[in-house]
Order: C-alpha cells, then structure tokens, then sequence
C-alpha cells in the first residue's frame, strides 16, 4: 500500500462523498494514475448503502487517519473541519467539489470546483473533457449521487448542468431518476433502528465562521412526526455533542422530502440566530422552514448573515 | 457597462496576468458569455508591451477599485493581497490560476488550478476542452506568457505540460519559443529610464504567511552589474517600502536570464531570514543565488519554511 493516494469525500458521508471516491478513482485509474484508492472517513449511510447494493460494490475502506505526508486527493469537500483530522500533514494532489471555499495550500495542486449541485456534474464534465467512456456503473453511481444532492432535482441547488447530465445518466444507466432516484432517498429515511445520536449524525457538518462554531445536520424523511415525537431524546443527543465540541448552537433539520419542508430544532446559546436568519419564531426549540431543503443555499447562507449582521452591530 | 465583468491578474502585473486576462475574455465571449471585459490592476512592463505592440492590441483599461458587489474573474492569482484593494466585496464568479492556494468564499464559484508552469497552460486546456479554435494573435498571447513565467522553458517551475502546449503554440502562431520569447525577455530588461522605485515594482508581491508581512520583488536582467552599481538607490527605495506598508522584510531579486542566477538584496528587521532559508551568507545586504530563477518554487517555499522553524523554536 506503500505511495497509495487516498480518495476521499467528507466526514459523515452522503451518497455524494462515498460515490464521488469511488468515481474519482476509476477515473484517475483510466488516465494513468494506478496506485489510487477510495476510502470513506465515516459510516456508509442507509441511502448509499442501497446504491452500492444494487450495483453489487463493497462500501470503501474506513480510514480513521492519515500519515503525515499522506498524499491525498479531496472529493466533495474542502474545508479542513470537514476532512480527515490531521489533514494539514497531508499533502493534497487534488479537489473536486462544489461547495463554498475555504481552502490554504502552500503548494500548486489541482483544484476544481463549479456552481453545480453535485461534485459528480463535475466528474462526468472531466469525463467528457479526457474523451473517457462513463459506463454503466459509472452511470449508476453519478446518477444516484445527482439524485440525492438535488432531491431528484427538485432542490433549489439544481442547476440546468445537472438537468443536462442527467438525461444522458439515464440514458447509459438505464435507470429512471424518479423511480430509482425516489426509491434511493426512501430507503435513505429509514432510521428504525437508529439511536438519537446516530441520527443526527447522518448527516452533520461542522462549521467555524464569523467566530462562532456550530453545526447543522440534516437527516430526510417521508414522516416528520415520527421524528418529532422524538424530540426530547434528539434535544439530549444535541446537548452532549454541544457540550463535547462547545458548540455555540446546534441546528437540526428533518427534511420532508415529499412536500419539500424542514423542520428543525435549534439549541445552544446563540440558538435565537435563527429566528434573524430565517425570520421564524422558535417555539420549544422548534420552527418549520417552508419549502427549505437545501443546506448549502437556504440554512447556511442566512445563518451566516444573521451571525454577521451580530458582528457589525 | 453596467453589469460587465472585469476579468484581472495581480497587482504589478506581469506578461502571463495582463495576457491571461485578455485570452479569459475571448474564450468567455466564445462560450456566450458577452459582457465581460479585462482589466488591469497595474502598468504595463516592457515584457508585456512588447509582445501586445507585435500583435497591434492595446493595454487594458487600468482600474484601481471596483465597486461594491462588482462580478469579477480572477486570472493569475487568487490571494486578496494580490488583488483589487476591495476584492473581498467583490463577487467573484471564476478562478483560473497556477499558483499556491489562500481562498476564502462564501458562495459556490468555478475555481481551475494546476500545477503547472503558466495560467496560459490551464487556459489552453480549456479552449480544447470546450472545443473552441485557437487562433494565431491567442495562440501568440499564450507563449509569451509560458516564455515569460518559464523563462522560456528553462525554470524549474517548468512542467511537461508547459512543454508540449509549446509545441502546439509554435506552430499556431508561426513563432520560434527560442527567438521571440527571448527578444520579448531581453525587452523586458531595459529599465534605463526607470527610477530604482519604479524598478523594485515591476514585479513585487506582497505576502502575509507565518505572522510576518514581506515583499519578494523580482526582476529580470541580462546584465546584473548595472544593476547593483545603483546598490544604493534600490535599498533606499526598498527601505521606504519597508517603512510605509510595515514589512518584517523584503527580498528583492535581481534574475540573471541568461546564466540563471539570482543576485538579491534583503533589508529589513527580519531579513536574515534568508540566510536560514537559503544556506547562504549575506554580505553588505546582498548575496547570489545559484541556480534560483523562480520565486514561486525557489525563493518563496524555502523562506516561509525558515519562518515556520522559527515559530517551531
């Protein structure tokens, strides 16, 4: 394993992380570059799990560390409090991603990110751009992932590129987004058998900004009440990690991904910032976001503004 | 021009920064995007003005702010301290660079590095990938800014990328890399009518790495004595520098472009840093680099690394 390049997508990986790795690899393997391996920082979640069964994939190798000098290659991901813990011993030969940047490196690498609402819709350009075939696995796994970022490209992060990619997606996989897509994020919201603690770290990211830390996770459903008639053992689960990592404030979104909502439960001390952020009133500890289902566009964005018109006052 | 955006390289612009700008504004236009303009945030050197006056183009409008929310694209550089005083009220929609990495943004953008030797080299890629013709006055705008960040494919900095778009460009625009790209060199030498302030500012960048605030200034030379019997009036100018922006230090280098050397001078409180950094004994503020042409790969990594040990003590 000597001089291996990990590939790896965020913690608390989504379908976007997981396939993305496994995605970069046979491309960077198509173009040359053997000694490539995609790994996962975190556990394969229920929605990606049903990916990879359909297609007959082993889930990634979990790695916890990394060597200093490791060389690495980032999918999905940029920002350190997101990556593998001691990622600035690292030395990263490249980012694929589409997210916001907050990025240092003291060396040239390759890096490339666009306004798209999956790191896939970037895969499949490069793809395209090296004259590299997208077989039907490759296919299957840009398609689900495209389907999960965008809620079957309902969510507001979808951009005509993703529209674009996914007929042809279809077209070499054979599949249907609206069936598959959908039967794909059902099984992602089946969490019976989760503890509190595991659900709400499906899907949770750490954030540092405008000096505060704080996290938003996000987990999607078909049913909110029968996540809220959990509340309370969801309130105790937030409250420890808010004391772990001392967390300013802690957002929890249940997503309902058929009318396309989000219910959340905000706690810590500056929990009221979303009452500015959204313009909501926050009624024991929860508030209904209404046709909010994006993270990335419709939390983050007025999050961070409500913390920096704080700052400025 | 309400809307236009302005597409830029750094401050004290160079050869590849006003030519980037000027070939990201074709290919844009090329791609449909109609409204976009290149700018400069600086003169131009004699370098540049050589090869725009072979092509009969003129230099691009000079701006020295933008206003608030202005959409821009950066060539050439990416780090606020290179860029437009009030970049960070910019929006910027596109990053295309080959340099180290310090970026912050808060919203999703195409951002495309790699490690290679000129912006031109990535710019190039981009034309092939989208399919878009090369013609002789962009094909002739991209070598010299290889032939001029390369020093004409004799820098370390060189990649084998670099290399072979050469080739290609060579035969495009029916120039020899080995005639014009070393008149465009000896061009960009003459500084007889320059005073030592105007000389120190050719190409000076400024950093802030390591808690510490410096200069690494560089120019080209074909004929180093006549440089350093002026000794005296560059320090000068360097100490004002010095004393106006509160640098630690500052570095100002002198490339023998045809032996392939570099004669520096260091001033300032911190300028022994550079004996640490290079090995070497400084003596009367000056000292020679062997074998040093290229301050990304040469000066600038072994400097912040001889800062990071003092910070390690």
């Amino acid at each position: 394993m000597e001089n291996t390049v990990f590939i790896f997508g965020h913690k608390n990986p989504d379908t976007d992380s997981i396939t993305s790795a496994l995605v970069m690899e046979n491309l960077e393997k198509k173009l040359g570059n053997e000694n490539v391996k995609a790994v996962r920082l975190g556990n394969v979640n229920k929605e990606t799990k049903y990916v990879l069964d359909f297609l007959g994939l082993e889930e990634p190798e979990l790695i916890e560390k990394i060597d200093d000098g490791q060389e690495v290659i980032l999918v999905d991901h940029n920002e350190s409090t997101q990556s593998v813990d001691n990622i600035s011993n690292a030395k990263i030969l490249k980012v694929v991603d589409h997210h916001t940047m907050n990025f240092v490196a003291p060396y040239q690498l390759y890096y490339r990110t666009e306004p798209v609402g999956c790191t896939q819709t970037v895969l499949y350009k490069m793809y395209k751009e090296n004259g590299i075939e997208i077989d039907k696995n490759i296919a299957t796994l840009m398609l689900s992932a495209i389907a999960s970022d965008t809620l079957v490209l309902k969510s507001p992060t979808t951009t005509s590129d993703d529209k674009k990619i996914i007929e042809d997606l279809e077209k070499i996989s054979g599949l249907k987004l609206e069936t598959f897509g959908v039967n794909m994020l059902k099984a992602g919201t089946d969490i019976s058998d989760f503890t509190p603690e595991q659900v709400i770290n499906i899907d949770s990211k750490l954030f540092e900004q405008s000096n505060k830390k704080f996290r938003i996770a996000q987990v999607n459903t078909a049913d909110l009440d029968s996540i809220f008639k959990n509340q309370s053992y969801f309130e105790q689960a937030i409250n420890e990690d808010i004391e772990k990592e001392n967390l300013d404030f802690y957002v929890f979104a249940a997503t309902d991904i058929i009318n396309s909502n989000s219910k959340i439960i905000s706690l810590g001390n500056d929990a009221p910032v979303v009452e500015r952020a959204f313009g909501i009133s926050v009624d024991n500890n929860t508030a209904m976001l209404e046709n909010v289902v994006s993270r990335k566009k419709q939390m983050l964005p007025p999050i961070l503004n409500a913390l920096n018109n704080d700052v400025n006052l």
